[in-house]
Parts: structure tokens; sequence; C-alpha cells
């Protein structure tokens, strides 16, 4: 399988499912599509219709869109969700939550996964989704005993977050004790820091780097 | 089982899992949260964390968000996803891009069961939402065959996109004859009417009133 992906330092879609495939241990070939590169742009948008990143190239077709990957990989492989009924659901629904929600989070607080950044403000609808986000870590952490969302390893679910732990760093968002040691552990994980490890060698991208400042002011580098 | 929703003249998230279930026989209570009502909102919230609907209230717990619905009962109950392993990959990952996806069209073209509009213009990004979904059910329906955009009976991949049917017509929006064809299709369906029945009975939410007509203007009633 190939999956491609976008930028590490920027692309949050693109985390989830290479670091889900990464920590169980699946196999697969990874090919970059930088941002700005349009003429790789257009061959991709040849192969993947939808235009965005991430896509993985299958024996059964193309599979795109990271929940649908998910699903895909969940059929196929172990351990992609946890093994106790309600605790896959719980673990779906709080995926699911990410994957349409959280807006003014993603808007606000672009994922950076190099560089810090001061809030110039935290408004209220930013404030709305740190609320919801730490009530759902926490239901998540406290109901099925730690210390990754759903339970005592990594599933799903902790992928569709790495890069809300990606934000609240780089935008050194204001959390409880829980969230934040949460957040910790998973910017720990081995996977996570090849992640950030090839992120700095990659070229920076000026629309990105853009919405990084929008709403924050840079603190480093 | 217990489904909380809300208005069946706005509420497109609602309407995804309860046509799921209808279509499918899959027996459950309806609850209504109508919005404006501050104390059931109030009620709703002690139950539901994430406030929102829908939510499905079950022997497991609380399964909350439409796509967490949809895999909670794809475990339990037959034909919720097609039976073909491709097929239920596309749909997945189609119904995954509705979920995440198609901004402009979910603001510019606010859901409404009852009404129509005129756009007052078709925008660069609202053409392009568009034209990624005359691709997408394009795809769909060449690959499997129809009726359904996943093949000849109807699944969650169907449910996902009424919501957009009912968009098309509402704000008259120019779309291919296949990709109408398919609209007409989903709001024929029995369930459909019946929903578009109910809807008549409701109070009207001004807020939702008024989101219908911040880019379009109103042709009836």
């Amino acid at each position: 399988m190939r999956l491609s992906i976008s930028h590490k330092t920027y692309s949050s879609w693109s985390l989830r499912p290479w670091l889900l495939m990464k920590q169980l241990g699946i196999a697969f070939e990874e090919h970059m599509v930088l941002f700005g590169d349009e003429p790789a742009w257009q061959a991709y948008r040849q192969q993947v219709p939808s235009g965005k990143v991430p896509a993985l190239h299958t024996p059964e077709g193309l599979v795109w869109d990271s929940m649908g990957i998910t699903e895909y990989l969940a059929e196929r492989f172990e351990g992609v969700w946890p093994d106790a009924p309600a605790a896959r659901a719980w673990a779906r629904c709080a995926a699911a939550e990410m994957h349409s929600g959280f807006g003014t989070l993603r808007t606000q607080c672009s994922m950076n996964t190099l560089r810090t950044f001061e809030m110039k403000a935290i408004d209220a609808a930013l404030q709305k989704d740190l609320d919801r986000l730490q009530a759902l870590w926490g239901e998540g952490l406290q109901r099925f005993g730690g210390p990754f969302l759903a339970g005592d390893r990594f599933t799903a679910v902790d992928a569709f977050f790495a890069p809300v732990a990606f934000r609240l760093k780089a935008y050194q968002l204001p959390v409880q004790p829980e969230v934040q040691a949460y957040a910790e552990r998973l910017l720990a994980l081995p996977a996570v820091q090849e992640w950030v490890q090839a992120a700095r060698s990659e070229p920076t991208d000026p629309p990105h780097e853009e919405a990084c400042t929008g709403w924050a002011n840079p603190v480093s580098p």
C-alpha cells in the first residue's frame, strides 16, 4: 500500500493515518506531495479525484479521507479500534467528532509541528472548543483508565487527536494537567518524534506559515 | 434505542441516521429537541456532552455523531454499508468526505426541507463543491451501476448525502442530469417523504431561516 501525504510540518490530516499505520506496524510506502508543487498536485489529482491528502492506494483501489482509510484498515488489521464494544463505540464517536468538528481550533491554531506561537487572544469560540476537548479527553481517560484515550493501548482515536496535541503545544493553549499530560504522552511516541524529525528537512510553505500567524504571534524560532 | 434529533426542516445532521434507520427497518424511539427551547437543550447537554444532535442512546451507552452512530449500527445490523469490500470502502470514503467536507455548500445552502430559494450568485468556492459533488456521485453511480450511490440498494452513503439532495432542490443548484435524477430518487423515498411531512408541523426557527437567506433569496412559500 502507498500512502499519499503532504508536509509533516502542516498537514494534520496526513498525520492521522500515517501515525496509525506506524504505531500498529502496518507496512506502507510513503508518497509526499509538497504544498506549492503544482505539477505534483496536477498529477495527484489525476489519481485522487478529491484532490486532498491523505489517500491510500490499495489492492482494492483508492481509499481516501482519513476516516475512510481508518475503517479500511480496521477491516484488515488488528488493533485499529479498541476491542471492547463500548470502548470501540466511544472511540469512533470521539474520532468522528474530531473529523467534522473543532472548527475554530483548527482554523485559529493551524498545525505547525516545528514552531511555537502565542495566541493574540483566546476568544469565546476557541474556548468553547477547548472546553469540549478537555471534557472529551477527560471522559475517555477516566472511563477507560488511560494512558491512551480509549484504554491501555494506542488506537485510531489517539491518531485522530495527535494533531491537537501539536496544536496545544505550538500555541501554548491552557488546558487541565491531565489533558496536558496526555498530549505530552502522544508527542513523546517514537513515531511522532520520527514525524517531527522528518518535518525539519522540509521546505517552508508560505501560505501555511501565514495561516499559523493569523491569530497568534510567533515565539520561535 | 432512542435517537435524539432536531428540526426536520433544518437539521441535516439529524436526517442522516434517522433516514438510515428508517430505510433499514431498525426500530428506534424518536426524541425531538427543538432549536430555541433552551430548557430542553440544558437537559439534553446533561445527557449528551457534545451538546449536538444526533445522538443515539443505546444499551451500550451514548453513541453520538452521525458517523459514530453509523458504524455502531453497522456492527449490529445488516445492510448499513455495501456487502462488497470495494463498494464498502468507496461508500465509507464518500460518506467521510461529506462528514468533514463540502463546507461552502453547507454554509451557503443551509438545509431547508420545506422552502425554495434562488442563489444570489454561485461563487467559485460553491462551484468547486458542486463540481466535486458531481464527480463523486457520478463516479459512484457509474462504477456500482446505481440506482443508489454504491449499488442497487440504499446504504449509509445515501443517507449521508440525503441532506445534499434537499440543498440541490431548495436552492435550485445547477447539476448534471444524472446527478439531478439521483437526488430526485432520494427525495422520492417514502422515509424522506415522511420526514418532510413531519417538518410541516414544526415551528419555524428564526436563526435557521436567516441562515437560509444569507446567500439566497426566498422563492417560496
